[in-house]
Formats: C-alpha cells, structure tokens, sequence
C-alpha cells in the first residue's frame, strides 16, 4: 500500500510506519525490563491488526492498530497508524480553512495512548500526522502537520514532569525556539476539561496547521520569518515524535514498581474517568473519527481498561490526592532555568 | 423555592418533586427487600444534596441530587430533580422552534439513572421534564412536556423486556393510543450508538415537544385530533413516571439475588463502556446539562460505578453474551398481541 503512493504522501506515512515501531519497541522494552525485575509479571507484546476499510462518508485506507494489555508496566496500551483519504475534509478543518470546503484530503498519522497499571506511573498520549488537501483537479492544494504529546499523572511528581517538558522542548528547540513555548500554551488551552474547570494533566506540547509559512489556526496564527521546508518540518515531527518515548517510557520504567494499595488503585481508576470524559466530550480526534466512519475499536483503544465514577468524591484535606488539583493547573514546568538532562 | 413559583410552573416542579419521592421510595423498598433475603449485605439509602446555583451562562435554580452506592441491589443509582431558569433556549431547542430565538426558558426535569449490581438485573434511566419558553415582554411564549424511560439489558430476557414495555403502554394507551407506537419508534432512534450501529438497549419510550397541539420534532410533528389541556398531559406525565416504577423496580427484584460469576460481571463491566459512550457522546440532556454550566456531578451520576473497555473483545459464538447482540436490535416486544399483566 505505502509503495503505490505518491513520494510525499509515502514519505509521510513511512513518518507514521517508522514512529510506530519505535515506540512499540520502546514499551515492549520496558514491558521486558519491568517483568525482569518482578516476581510475578510477565511481559506483554503487541496484538497488532492490520485492517483496511472502505469505510463511509468517502473515507478510506488502511491501517495497523497494536494494543497490549495486561502487561508487566502496562495495564493497556495502544499504538496505532491509520493512512486514509476522504473525498471531502472535515468541517472541522474547513472552519479554519474555508477555501479548502469540497477539496478532499489524504491523512497519514500515528496515535498512541498507554495506560500503566501502577497509579505512580503516569498515563501518556501522542498523536503525530500529516494533513494533505485535494483540489477537485486532483492537484495538492494544501498540506500540514499536527500532532502533540501529553502526560496524565494522578500522584504529583515534579521531577517526572520537569523531565518529560524538558525532553520535548529540547527536541522542539533543536528546529525552532519559537516552537516548544507555543506548543507547550497550546497543549495546556486543548486538554481541558471546561466540565470540570481542570486540566487534563500537566500538558506537553500540541500544535496543528504546521506548514512552510508557520503554525496556528486561522484566529492566532505565527509566521515564520523565514519559510520552513517540507523536509525541515518532517525532520521535526520526526525529532518530536521519538522525543515522546525518551519523555515517557523512563517515568514508567521508574515507577512500574512503586510500592500501592487499595487507595491509590482506587483513585486512579477514579481519575482515569476524566480521562474517558475528554476523550468521549471533547477530543477532535475521537469525534473526527467516529463521525467519518473510523474504525470505532481502533479509536476507542485509547480509553483505559478499568474505570470508576463515584458521585462527588473529594480527596481526604492535605493527602497527595488533593494535591493533585493544584499541581495540574498550567505551570511553567521548566521555570526558564537552562534544561537539566 | 417551589412556593414562590408562578401556578403552571409550580405545578411542574410539584410534579417532579413527586416523581422523585416515589421513585426513591421504591428503590429504597426494593434494598430492604433485598437485604432481607441476602445473607450479607446491607440496604443502602439516598444521600440527598440540595443545591442552590447561579450557574453561569444565564442559567440558575436549584435542584436535589439522591445518590445511593453499594447497595444490596444497587450498585449506584441517582434520582435528581432541577428547577432552573435560563435567559436563552439553548441552540437544540432553538433548532426545533426557530420563532424562540432569544428566548428565555425555565424548565423542571427528574433525571434517573439505576445501575444494579447483579448483571442478571438490567440498567435503566428515565428523565420526565417540562420546558418554557419565556418572551422578552415576560410572557409565557411556549411550554412543552417531554420524557422517556429505557430499559438496558446485559443478558437477554423477553419475559423482563414485555413487562417493561408492556408497563409502559399500559399508561400510554390510557391517554392517547397513539403515544405508545410513536413513542416507542422514537426510543429506538434516540438510544442508538451510531459509532457502533448498536442500540443501547430494548428501548422503551421517548417523546419530546408534547404540548396541547400534538408532540414531536419540527420535521415530524404529530397533531392530535383536539387539543389536549394542559392538564391532561400532566396527568400523561404523572402515570408515565410511575410507570416507570413499575415497570421497572419488579425487575431487579427478580434479578438482585441471581447466580453469577466472574464472566457475567466482566461481561456486564464491559457492556456498561456502551452506556458511557451512548451519554457522553450522544446524550442531549448531558450536553446540554454539560454546556449550560449545569452541575457536573449531578449530570455525570448517571455513569455506571466500574466501567471496563477492552480491544475488540467479542463475546465465544453461540453464548448468551453473542446473543444480546441480536436481542438489542429494534423488535415489536408486545407483537400487538392482547397486553399480559
């Protein structure tokens, strides 16, 4: 399939196809290391599904949705890549670019959503893709990136966060300055819960629209002063996306162990509620996927194993629980001072 | 509150006010009777909230929120009432009756949702309401009543599903005969998972914009042949949520004490994942509640306590579980047979 595509279109889904292994290799690592070291857990691998769909609403392609579940870290995972063409963009796209309405459209990207089964380890999220838009004469009219990384935690750990900011910043300040501080505002605005008056974790870095002239949707846009080439952005969603797995698989190696009870095992579930109620009320991705007629099991794959709503509960004054709140509000995690790596 | 409203609206607020009183009375009445044939567990009651809220987007009132967790029978239910007004329709009901634009509204409403623990019992909500459209002079522009109750199952059981229907035709057909078949076809079209072209259930009754004209959606309304009095749909109203009580509660009687094992509360947890797709992707009253800056935990009590997903997990060919599937999809329960009671 990836070989009857035309240059631009394969190279990017070989983007898509190259992030994929990696970060399947990256937790099948850890999967390894952590069953190493306990006593009673093996390691998992990856259940992979190759499908191809025709789809609905003139959507069609294909694409490989891996999950893992009930592993020695990971308690569910999914790392999936879909390539696909639409035969008419999504209004959602067509709200920031209007002269696009009726043009069709490829899209090739790689999401990935991991939940670890020990409540110290954080949850963890990455989508990166590439946007192509079709004239009616079949010409390219236009072509983007977006993409994104963020981290859920449910115990607060400075460290763990100074770590994952500072991993995507040095990637994002590797190709430009003005990217990690925008992305990093970006990812704060996007996941949150307006329900709730609560971030969805402590962010990371989300950006769209991403081409040769700049970044941004049509009401804030930034220009670059001077354009970026096609390669220079792919070298960047490719530095951005393999900065996602030495931002996060070191956390869960660090914690896949940590001594929990009952009580963190509860609160976690509790929190991994918020998690299904941004991705089912508000996540683009999720909606855009189930309106243009996506495979729902691969969409879904990003919702946690294990759930638990309790009406109105509220963490015990003063416990790490509490905590939580105040250490999810938007914070300039990396405080300015030089990166400590 | 309820004393200082004007008449009409203080006799919907009674209305509801009523509904929730029999309701948790009933509920609590089939705790007791559990725990009396249970050897180990305890009857569970209401804990009640009362709260008083000036919202935000021009929406305030008060409301009762009634939780009840852990259970002899239930595993978490609520029974809510609201009393609110707003300074403008929101948009899906402007959508519906254009000439309300800018309109202000109060509406009262008793939103139920019972999660049982036993999987052999099935899941079930109702939601009876009565909206106002106020004009910018003060007066009363428009006043609807709408409602439905819903039946979801996780094992297939016909026995149950005519009882719950046939309960509820019974206090159709005592008002209208066409109210039953119209509004049965509407349930169907509503609780439908279209991600998934699942129902969520054996439906019930669902109706909406029932005023004395007729009732149904701009696109296909429904006129009586003469206009029913204000009192008379009340009356509609009152037997409806009773129905519900009826036609309900007797099934988890039966049910609560049923043998099961470790596949039928996998299974059951599991299927629960449908019912939070269906409210928070689908559901209007959630939205709306969500959106309106309505109180989240009083909206969101209606997800199921434990609520498990997993990857394309497809219940072993020829088991009860690879039945429901069929089972959920729209049949004629009461086969215009003469009514069993």
């Amino acid at each position: 399939m990836i070989e009857e595509l035309p240059a631009v279109r394969r190279t990017a889904a070989l983007l898509v196809a190259h992030l994929q292994e990696r970060l399947c290799a990256g937790v099948v690592g850890v999967e390894r290391a952590i069953a190493e070291r306990s006593a009673d857990r093996a390691a998992a691998d990856f259940c992979v599904d190759a499908w191809a769909s025709e789809g609905t609403h003139g959507v069609r392609g294909t694409g490989s949705t891996r999950v893992l579940a009930d592993g020695a870290a990971f308690e569910k995972g999914g790392v999936n890549t879909s390539v696909v063409t639409g035969t008419k963009l999504p209004p959602s796209v067509v709200a920031q670019r209007p002269e696009l309405a009726e043009h069709g459209f490829f899209a090739a990207g790689v999401s990935v959503v991991l939940h670890p089964r020990n409540p110290h380890a954080p949850t963890a999220h990455c989508n990166y893709r590439y946007f192509e838009a079709q004239a009616p004469d079949g010409s390219r009219s236009a072509w983007w990136f977006g993409g994104g990384s963020d981290l859920t935690p449910y115990y607060p750990n400075l460290e763990d966060v100074r770590h994952f900011h500072g991993t995507l910043r040095a990637a994002c300040d590797r190709h430009d300055p003005a990217f990690y501080p925008a992305f990093k505002a970006w990812c704060d605005r996007y996941f949150y819960l307006k329900h709730r008056g609560e971030a969805r974790g402590v962010g990371g870095i989300f950006y769209d629209y991403l081409d040769a002239a700049g970044f941004g949707e049509s009401d804030g846009r930034t220009a670059f002063e001077r354009p970026k080439s096609f390669a220079e952005i792919l070298a960047f969603m490719s530095d951005a996306g393999g900065a996602f797995v030495d931002a996060y698989l070191p956390l869960v190696e660090r914690h896949a162990l940590d001594p929990f009870g009952e009580r963190e095992r509860s609160f976690q579930l509790m929190r991994r509620g918020r998690y299904v109620e941004f991705n089912l009320i508000y996540d683009r991705g999720t909606h855009f996927g189930l309106q243009s007629g996506g495979r729902t099991e691969s969409i879904l794959m990003s919702l946690p194993p294990l759930v638990r709503w309790a009406y109105n509960e509220q963490p015990e004054p003063g416990s790490p629980e509490a905590q939580l709140a105040a250490f999810l509000r938007p914070h300039d995690w990396l405080g300015g001072e030089p990166l400590e790596r």
